[in-house]
């Protein structure tokens, strides 16, 4: 099953189900994803059982399948990604088996194609492809085994950062706020069983195809995430309820091989320049450019649908 | 003008206007506080024009003012609080000039008198109290100076915290998640010219009177904020818009002369503990422990209310 958000006028829009080819739609039962999840049990049936879709999708008015959301919580669970962000920002962490996390702004994820604004050029500009997972409601201390039941649906997530002010916010201990303005989001939220064979361990299995300014930036695969999310889901649980509609982020999609494949962000890249070249070389987007982010499964399919957001000055 | 939210079996209650003696209510002209700070300059006149109070309060029935928000970025405004916690905590903060502020968890806000519940003893739980504001929409960018007249309402904190997750938290530099659970609220949101002349400089100038286990623990005054709310606000929107119905903190409320006056949570006392006899003597709250806190101005009225909360396992 894909759902995604049409325009309407309301912050929340309208759910729709989506055709197997992602060319059509039809208007779901229920109003919103946000409603759609809160009763989920109820509602899915209803949502499996449409099978004519008779609307067709126009690209500029689709939103973010969850256009805001009660909470956003972000892992950073790819070690390759983790290691070189540490080497280039300076940050040593102490040791731990944590996963990492922070809270992020939920008021509003972009649409998948739309344009971003920022204040200043200045700011370290970059794109971060991710995955990320809808949850219903998760009760306070669950397990990571009893977690894996609570995933609802799977997104594609642009996670746009301020470089120049992460450091600094890093450094306080407080973590980000002006280095984490809000999200895009690709267009369709899916299912696990959509996934098929490329939902395992509670990972994406899939390629995330990223272009900067139309040309290939990196095809790093969503598998070797160091913790499923699950796990991830376990551990912003720890001390709390999870509101029905908290998404939770897997951090950056990187993979080992980074050399070779490329990278889901700039700062990833500019971090393996500094440790081959001895400075970065790459820069920062600048007003104009354009991010295209889709992942791909073995036949060439999109699940997510296709992001493609555009910097623009604020 | 003070305005509460009852519950009604919905997550954002419904919204009241309340009588100058904090004892009745009258059905509000819109249905909830998020709608009226979406529409405030509309609803306001509507608001300010009730003048009879027909239903008395059951303290039972109030819920936070805003039950959830879209936002909650807490700042640590009082230089006091912030020099102990780094002592206390071993973090090394870069100088800077800017404000320190994190973003919370905002999709729920428990009620003034509630029971909240914790997984373990052990986590360190302590109550932080604090002053927040209510803003309507600020668009990105919006300077110190313009971003004043978006304070709409002004509300009182428990911002709960786990204090032996805090510091390995921060030493990540993503800044909290478990160690930051949802806050509580005190059960009116008041607009500015409600608190007079305690209304000054975007601070809040009224004792802030704390109670843990029926004892007092706290006086500390609002005025010695480091930055205004206005201040606060135009970090917060540097890179972004902020949402209506964003909720801005002051941080823990913390006067240079803690040693005489007490403190907001217990933390600081313990900091100071450490400084003064070389280690914390004061244990973290415990299963069945209370707190209690409320703003009183000259006169010895509340305008806020009385937040009572206890602490249960979870």
């Amino acid at each position: 099953m894909r759902l995604a958000t049409l325009r309407d006028g309301t912050p929340d829009g309208r759910l729709v189900v989506v055709s197997p080819d992602g060319a059509s739609c039809a208007p779901a039962p229920v109003r919103t994803l946000q409603e759609a999840i809160e009763r989920w049990g109820e509602v899915t049936p209803q949502l499996a059982a449409v099978a004519a879709f008779p609307d067709p999708i126009e690209p500029m008015q689709v939103l973010a399948p969850l256009p805001r959301a009660w909470q956003w919580l972000d892992g950073s669970a790819f070690q390759s990604h983790g290691d070189l962000m540490d080497a280039v920002l300076g940050i040593t962490k102490p040791k731990t088996d944590l996963p990492l996390m922070y809270q992020g702004t939920s008021d509003r994820f972009y649409p998948p194609i739309s344009e971003v604004k920022f204040p200043s050029e200045a700011l370290g500009i970059d794109f971060e492809g991710e995955f990320g997972v809808i949850v219903d409601e998760v009760p306070m201390g669950t397990s990571a085994d009893d977690a894996l039941q609570h995933i609802k649906l799977i997104v594609q997530i642009n996670d746009w950062s301020l470089r120049t002010l992460a450091g600094p916010e890093m450094k306080t201990g407080f973590g980000w706020v002006q280095a984490k303005p809000p999200c895009g989001m690709a267009p369709f939220a899916v299912s696990p069983d959509e996934l098929g064979g490329a939902w395992r361990n509670g990972r994406v299995c899939l390629d995330l195809l990223v272009d900067w300014n139309g040309k290939r930036f990196g095809a790093a695969n969503g598998e070797p995430m160091g913790f499923g999310f699950h796990e991830l889901i376990a551990h912003a649980a720890r001390t709390r309820d999870l509101v029905a509609g908290t998404i939770i982020g897997s951090g950056t999609v990187s993979n080992a091989n980074f050399r070779e494949i490329g990278s889901s962000c700039i700062a990833e890249r500019r971090g393996i320049e500094v440790l081959d070249l001895g400075e970065a070389k790459t820069e920062f987007m600048r007003f104009g450019d354009t991010v295209r982010m889709e992942a791909v499964d073995a036949a060439g399919r999109a699940p997510f649908g296709v992001l493609h957001q555009t910097v623009v000055r604020g």
